[in-house]
Order: structure tokens, then C-alpha cells, then sequence
């Protein structure tokens, strides 16, 4: 794989919660990070890829891997509010840093989910120590593949 | 158990999703009734209670049984509003009639919650042909226990 | 449905687990009944149906219904002998009565299995306070239909 | 962690299903092992072990990474017999090579088991490429946790 190949362009972020201060692609540099782009409506995401982030987040030092949450809405904006998604998780007990990917002047698809191609939600994408996308993954991950994905990445030198 | 000692004030509904006229439990007369207050950002509604109504609606003939959903908001009243409220049904492919429980004047339980001493969401009640309330049951319910219920009111003359 | 039209021949058992004596269908009219035949080596019954019964157990009272395991072996006998069921009831603490289908002369089918026609493992049979058969479920039984089954039977006169 | 500190005694196998020939841990040198020590009584063992092995072996290329299960009886000997062992292997379609841990002359714990000093089942333990013990790991093992520890050794050189 030519890691060079993918575009790995800052995330546009409009809003921050359990975050002190924004956080950028450009700021992780040195860590491997996850990014999982969800909608809070999206029954995927609740059922299966937060609860899998947040396992990653328990699972993995947190010096080591960054774990980073993006609220990408492309559908049902007036009931996806960041203040709706505050109370959403509240409740649901996430507490990695979640970014609102930044809504678009010109149609329904938030900035980052453009910039990145995704194509709905979850989309889980992993980035190297330097900052390069090195896996790109839509809908359903296994545990093990997950698992693996990371360690390979925090293997590498 | 004397189930007349349990008052069956009717429902206080400011707005139906998934019903052609408003319900009301008079209206139900003759049939059993199952009522599943929930809130949309309460995870155990959304892992256990929902879905457990939902199989409940498959499983049992329509009109013998109604199952009714009522969203009884007494937190993140800014979140948990009727348009987000259409979306989530929408996205969790929830096709029983759904209420939405009337805001309180006087504070954050809104007015069936209050009327009927709920403790809090999921909670489902269980009335009986003649509109009488015979179960009243916070939190997870087994679906043993709950086919067990709904078969008994059926059963009766 | 005519009850009546299923003959409930007596179950043939040439060995019982977690019972002081012998239990007959005779011997238990006056209570409902669910007999739940298994292999211990058939996946399906280890998952779903013997979880289930032990659920049914432990929710319903044993003076009225009666939850009776049937060891129906109709194949891997070499494997599945009496010895090694003892061993499986200890380790899946299970603690209803267990039967020994009775090994038939004439072939892999054990007589009780062949008297009732039974297709497979996991059936369930539920009898009535009478002892007549009146539901005969092969395969995965949904824990909401098998509630309302066993209230209908225990909320007969 | 000193790898060399873990002593690796070869395998004790009486009996070796679905292998075309034995499987000794020198053999497998140059792939990474992962050995899934089991009963087939064992709840544990049936509900999570033994699945997580069968989804290892789908997951990660046969030529890189060896899955091999270890039937280390310990309890219930007349009931865990190779012919039941076989029975089982067919019935929950466990693909992987499976062998019997030696029975020992001087006690119940049978002879790989002693010497790897395993304290029941499952035990999963996890091999370099250079047949050196890296894990022992005694319990239900996570699938993330596992998926990296699998890549971590296959990473390296």
C-alpha cells in the first residue's frame, strides 16, 4: 500500500465536547489515531462502533493512541443538534474527545465527510505516528480485525 | 390484587407520530393495551425496551392487542424535541403509534408521567380490556415474564 | 385445534438425572408440562433452548408447572452416553429433571423421539394441566411466544 | 518482558483430529502459534474460546498464523472421551486442528497441561515465530486484545 496516496486533509470542526482545548490531526502527530465518524442517530453506530471506540479508548494507552470521536451529520440535521448531542453523550457515558464535523454552506454533507469521501456512518478511519490514513473503514468492524489494525500501526517504528 | 385500586387517568399527548387520529385510552376500550414510555437518548429504551415493544407488535394480533409508545421527557427537554423525536423513529424503524407526553407547566416531568407516579424511563404499563391498569414495571422487563402478562389479559373473558 | 387429536403416549426413560424418582406424564396431571428434548452435543440446544428452560424454571412456580429435560439421542451415541450427560448437567448447572430417551432396538431413534414424531433437536412439547399435548415446536422458540404459551396453558381453568 | 523466561516444552498429543499428521510446536516454527487449550464441557470454552479460535483462523492467513486447539481433560474423563471429542468437533464445525492431551499416569491433569502449568480452561497461549511462550493467558480474552496481540507478533521481523 502506498500510504502517500490518501489526502489526509484537517479535520473541519465547528464544536468540541470532553475537550479542553480543539484537537487536531496535525497536533496527534506521534500517536496513532483513531477517528470514528458517527451520527448519533444512527442505530450502527449506537449499537456497535461508539461502544467499540470507547472499548479501544479502555483498552489502549492513552499516550500512545489518541481516540477521537466526529460527529459527521448528513441527515436530520435539526434533530442532530450539538446540543442534543451533549445530552447524547452524557448518557451514554462516551467521554473521548468529540468534534462537530462543520456543517457545509452548500449541501446536506458536513466538511470532513467531504474531504474524506466517507460514504455514511460509522466510518472509522485510522491514521499513522505521521498523520497518514492508513485504513479507511465503512460500516462493521470486527473486534479482531480492529485489534489488529491498531497494534500493526503502533508496532511500526 | 384489586386492580381497581390503581387510577387510569388518561394520557396527556401533545402530538402523535405513526397514528392517523389521536389514541386515547378510552378509545382502546376492549383491547389490551401495552404503554412503553421511553425517552430516545435513554440506552436501556433504546437496547432493551423499544425493540422489546416492537417484537411485541409483531408477535401479537393488532387488534386484540395495541401497543402504544409514549415519549415522556423529564431531562435534556432541549434534545429529547419532537422533531429529533421523528427522526429516531425514522432511523430505528419503530412503527407503533407513538405520543408525545405533554411538557408540565410546573416543572420537568411532563403530565402522564406525573399522572401515573412514574419513576422514571423505560416504563411500561399494562391495562387490561376494560382500560384497567394491572402492571406497572420499571426498568428491564424478561420477555418470559412479559409474554406471560400480556397472554393472562388476553386470556381473560 | 382439537386437543385431542395428538395421542401423548407415555415418555419411555431408562435413566433420570435431577429427580429422586421417576416422573411420568401421568404423574403430573394437574400441572402444565414442558418437556424439552436435546442432545447435549446440538449446538442450538446448548445455546438457546436449554438457557430457555432453565429461564422458565426459575420464573414460573414448580407447583404449577412442571419443566422435565428429555436426553433424545439420535446420533453420535458413542458420544452422548448417559455418563457424559451427567458430566454436561453438572457443568451447564442445570437442574430440572433430565430423562434418558429410551434407545430404541430398532434404530438410531430413541422411542419417546419416535413416538412423537419429533423432527429434531431442540422440540419442545407443552401439555396442558390434562396431559394432552398441545403445542409440538421444533427448532428456536422465541422467549415472548413461549411466555404467552405457558400463561394460556396455566390460566386454564 | 524476557521471552526466554518461559519454558516451552513440546506438546504431549495421544491423538490428532482433523490434521493430515501430527503437529508438533517445533514444526510450526517460522509461523506464529496460537494454542486454545479447551474441554468440551466447558461452558466457558464452548460459548467464547472456541468460537474466538474458529474467527482467528478466518481472520488471519494460514501461512503466517498456526490455530491449534489442545483437549486438556482434567475433570469428567469418561465423559470427555476422543470419541466424544469428535462428535463435538463435527457438530459445532471446528475446522482447526484439534489434539488430546496425553493423559497422565500419575493424576488427573493431563501432560501438556502440567507442564505449562495451565490452571484450568480455556487457556489460550500465544507462540513468536521463534516457538517461544509470549502469552499465557488463562479466561476469556477480549478480541481487541487479542487481534493486537496476534499483529504485534506478526509484525515482527
Amino acid at each position: 500500500m502506498n500510504a502517500n496516496a490518501h489526502p489526509t486533509p484537517e479535520w473541519q470542526v465547528a464544536q468540541w465536547f470532553n475537550a479542553i482545548a480543539p484537537l487536531t490531526l496535525a497536533s496527534l502527530h506521534g500517536r496513532v489515531v483513531l477517528l470514528e465518524a458517527f451520527q448519533m442517530l444512527c442505530p450502527g453506530c449506537v449499537a456497535h462502533a461508539l461502544p467499540q471506540a470507547q472499548r479501544v479508548r479502555q483498552l489502549f494507552p492513552e499516550e500512545r493512541l489518541a481516540v477521537v470521536g466526529l460527529h459527521s451529520v448528513f441527515e436530520h440535521h435539526a434533530a442532530m443538534t450539538p446540543v442534543a448531542l451533549h445530552a447524547f453523550l452524557h448518557e451514554y457515558r462516551l467521554t473521548f474527545p468529540v468534534g462537530v464535523d462543520r456543517p457545509s454552506p452548500d449541501g446536506p454533507l458536513p466538511m470532513t465527510m467531504q474531504a474524506y469521501g466517507m460514504r455514511g456512518t460509522p466510518t472509522l478511519l485510522l491514521f499513522d505516528r505521521a498523520g497518514r490514513l492508513r485504513q479507511h473503514l465503512f460500516g462493521q468492524v470486527e473486534d479482531l480485525a480492529l485489534g489488529a489494525h491498531l497494534a500493526m500501526l503502533l508496532a511500526e517504528a
